[in-house]
């Protein structure tokens, strides 16, 4: 592979800076260009009515010819779940490991794009080339099997993409960390290391999943009424080792909410989970047998209010509900943000009589991190010993304290680079600098509506979520400088209308007078009467009631 | 005190059960009425523009001619917040120790009622006689000072109720728990035991405050640059930490954010928090001093987006901003629900080119929670070794928890009542049960109105931020049954009307023909026209955007 002297290297971000998910990497060199993972993320708080957030791929449809592939590092929905959206613009093959691919086609299925999708199996040895590139790949640890790092060779030197890690030195399943392989790596010389942040600000080593596992078994040993199960689906490490305690007590399983029964299945299929045919029992099977024999495995240990165990508790699901002398286990930490839907989730098994262990003071330890903390994070920076660092996935704090610990061991300051999406770094003839910016940001979907909610829009939602909002209807004839019919007040989120009928006889007079002054001086422009009425209500209301309703006029004319 | 035999002791709460604040409970025997702290509490997240949220006072006003008095305990918002609220419709002699009061008087003059109310100053040594009851007091430790828990002698026994409290050992300015009185109390033996459940999910004791401020010492003898820290602003023993190691390494310390203005005056009026006078320089003195004379403190610990601290990161305060080589000292724990926010704020520091010591992995012990972990909650039973148990103050499984740790040690697993807001427990004879309930609950309060915005409300506040609305005025003449003007469309919160032309012209044609078939079909009530306009429209949104945006049909007739 050789260069000329004007090719370079760019690499940069459309998503998954300063935030957590939405994760997509941009690598390229010349007229070649390969993406790294697709993304989406949950929306914020304020991005009120949106179902969730996408990377801006402006930049992929401009150079849409460049693009040789998107690379997928493991199958959770921060990494894939942008990819039908992202695949329908920009129709490129896509690689990834077998689980993974499972998981996605799974998607682009629903999305009814998966015949003309181009999926390419990898495993961690394969070679892929990519124009004037070279992607080979080395296994990680994660909380989803079959999870990959990626070396990406070029022209210009090596880089090198974690994708999400932990080092589990007792992997359940035995997948070890290809140690050997980043050795190898590290040996021949990176040019750049971009590495997983998400836990840069834990000191320490991540637990091992192993551990996990043998806690729960303890728990299954101990309890003997009904034991329910909440973890991620998609950590099936975990749901592993919840079929392998309930077959050393004798206990059956039963799977319940929807992507936990999905993901079951998926992984059964493809031989990432091991279970015998006779363990899993349906619901209806399961309320037949003796409390002791019996495991639930459930969705909602993030306390999702449409969740199974959250129905379960709520006495809403159809088949099971929580009974006096249940204990649930609940297998997960929120994730930021999902701190108040647990702890109303836990409120309410508490009250439907379950004993429950969960996070705080519980010490019981049935959740370990998928991602690893400062000394894995330091041990992955002297595997790898890059010239440069970049440190990805995470918000922008962690991204911080993740060049901090790269500074201790002994990358220079001015060669890390904390990039903003868009931000590019460019590096030719060994030397990196930050280069021009590209298009990136959020692009925000709301039911089929790919972003076409901006900020207007959600202005206005935001606006009408406090204090709702006024109609006002009135018909006049302004030849004669009279109102015709009208005003007519109606309000939705604003006051309880019943209550409140002075209010609105009072606002209907100013309305009425407003509009007798403007026309009896003359003002007659439907903008300059729109004005003084929202003006004038406006004032009222928020005097009688320290509110500021959107207020709406509708005046027609005759 | 003598009783009659048909006279009884009831104990319940109107707020502040199986939630966090708002906590108001009251002691009811025979016809004399006690109530102890009068809180609010921050909206919940899907209480869309809501301000506030107060106890439901309906039970006071229907009995508000046997309410002998309101005792506080502390002079926290979640305590006293609601006050101003209560005395408007009950107005009834209210006690509270010097700095509660003092902050008392804050509000109650803001809302106008300052001089109607009748405020006792009482020390931890006042007796108050309150009908047939008798009030006295225990010094407690908690974040704030001059904090209280209550001893009321009833005719049918002895009620204690802690307040908020930890049991620090080593506290600020001397003020230890009166532990003497705490046993001599439960040595005369007590009926009935309230006490504070907050920190029941934590094992062991709560740190002592005294050890956050070495510690903050410790950090101000390091660090080089300007200093910020945030704090609670009501934490005055944490506030008077800053100041003395302000005065160690001789800094000088502005007061930024107004509740920490406020509050740091009314301590020093008060006697609260001892200061040299010419320790305190305005935002515009200090600019002029080198940085390592410099110390800020400000409010914005929870990442309030208006507060302080927030508008420095953001460089949109007045007078001041933060700068590269500051280093910010968040001395706070974020409280459930703020996490994100807290998270955003270290982001923007970061950004803005400080260091920041934070919660997690900081490691550098710079809060301590104001409530004692399950330890102290073990010993304050043991002190008082009530008869009967009602734990207080938290979310439903933290009161779970806390009735857990009663029983062991040894309260009967039947005298351990756990109530919701309205549940009421009688005692007569020495005998408890569960009572009749009494009216309890959340009053919403937004701007002005108090109680004025109900369900209906806030459900069409959920719709509008969901998807906004669509207003949908015509004019029809139905004698002729043909529309005279109109379909007009306006929509707010639903799409960027620019770039959705097309899709909001077709849903005019559709509400022309909808309209157009029920008059040829002589379907003229206002009613089924509006119901088909809504049904016909809805459908076809749904259908393009999977949204379902609220849709207000205005059909005029002329």
């Amino acid at each position: 592979m050789s260069k000329s002297n004007n090719q370079k290297l760019s690499i940069f971000a459309l998503g998954g800076v300063g935030e957590i998910g939405k994760n997509m990497y941009v690598v390229r060199y010349d007229d070649d260009i390969v993406v790294i993972d697709a993304g989406l993320k949950f929306p914020e708080e304020e991005m009120l009515g949106i179902d969730i957030v996408i990377p801006d791929i402006t930049y992929l449809e401009e150079n849409r010819d460049k693009v040789r592939g998107i690379l997928l590092t493991h199958g959770h929905e921060d990494h894939i779940g942008g990819l039908s959206y992202v695949l329908r613009h920009v129709n490129v093959p896509v690689y990834g490991t077998k689980l993974t691919l499972g998981l996605v086609e799974g998607k682009l299925k629903e999305a009814g794009i998966l015949g003309d999708s181009k999926l390419h199996l990898i495993t961690p040895s394969s070679e892929v080339v990519l124009g004037s590139m070279k992607a080979t790949f080395f296994r990680t640890n994660h909380s989803i099997p079959d999870s990959v790092g990626i070396c990406l060779e070029t022209p210009e030197g090596i880089v090198v993409h974690t994708g999400d890690f932990k080092f589990d030195q007792t992997p359940v399943n035995n997948q070890f960390a290809d140690l050997h392989r980043m050795a190898e790596i590290g040996k021949r010389g990176v040019l750049c290391l971009l590495s997983d942040s998400t836990n840069a600000e834990r000191p320490g080593f991540t637990g091992s999943e192993y551990v996990v596992g043998e806690n729960i078994k303890e728990l299954f040993k101990r309890i003997n009424g009904r034991i329910i199960v909440a973890t991620f689906a998609s950590n099936i490490h975990r749901v592993q080792q919840v079929f392998e305690a309930a077959m050393l007590v004798g206990r059956k399983v039963t799977v319940v909410g929807r992507s936990m029964v999905n993901v079951v299945n998926t992984a059964i299929e493809l031989g990432y989970l091991h279970v015998p045919e006779d363990m899993i029992v349906d619901a209806e099977e399961i309320n037949k047998l003796p409390s002791d024999k019996i495991v639930i495995l459930s969705t909602g240990s993030q306390g999702e209010p449409m969740s199974a165990l959250t129905r379960m508790a709520r006495n809403t699901h159809r088949k099971l509900d929580i009974m006096p002398g249940d204990t649930v286990i609940i297998a997960a930490t929120p994730i930021p943000g999902n701190e108040k839907f647990v702890a109303r989730t836990v409120d309410q098994l508490f009250r439907a009589g379950a004993d429950v262990i969960y996070g705080p003071g519980s010490e019981t330890g049935v959740h370990v991190s998928g991602h690893g903390s400062q000394e894995e994070l330091k041990l992955m920076l002297n595997l790898i010993r890059p010239t440069y660092f970049i440190p990805i996935h995470g918000e922008y704090r962690m991204l911080r304290q993740h060049a901090m610990l790269a500074e201790q061991v002994g990358i220079k300051r001015e060669n890390t680079f904390i990039l903003d999406n868009g931000d590019t770094v460019e590096i030719q003839n060994g030397k990196a600098r930050y280069g021009p910016k590209v298009p990136a940001g959020n692009v925000l979907i709301d039911g089929l509506g790919v972003g076409d909610v901006g900020n207007i829009v959600l202005r206005d939602r935001k606006l009408l979520s406090q204090d709702g909002i006024l109609v006002v209807v009135v018909t006049l004839s302004k030849q004669k400088g009279v109102i015709l019919s009208g005003p007519d007040i109606i309000s939705r989120g604003f006051v309880y209308v019943r209550e409140s009928e002075e209010l609105l006889e009072e606002a209907n007079r100013i309305v009425t007078s407003t509009l007798n002054k403007c026309m009896s001086e003359n003002v007659n422009e439907w903008s300059s009467l729109k004005n003084n009425v929202k003006e004038a209500l406006g004032r009222f209301l928020f005097e009688q009631t320290r509110r500021r309703p959107m207020i709406l006029p509708i005046i027609m004319e005759v």
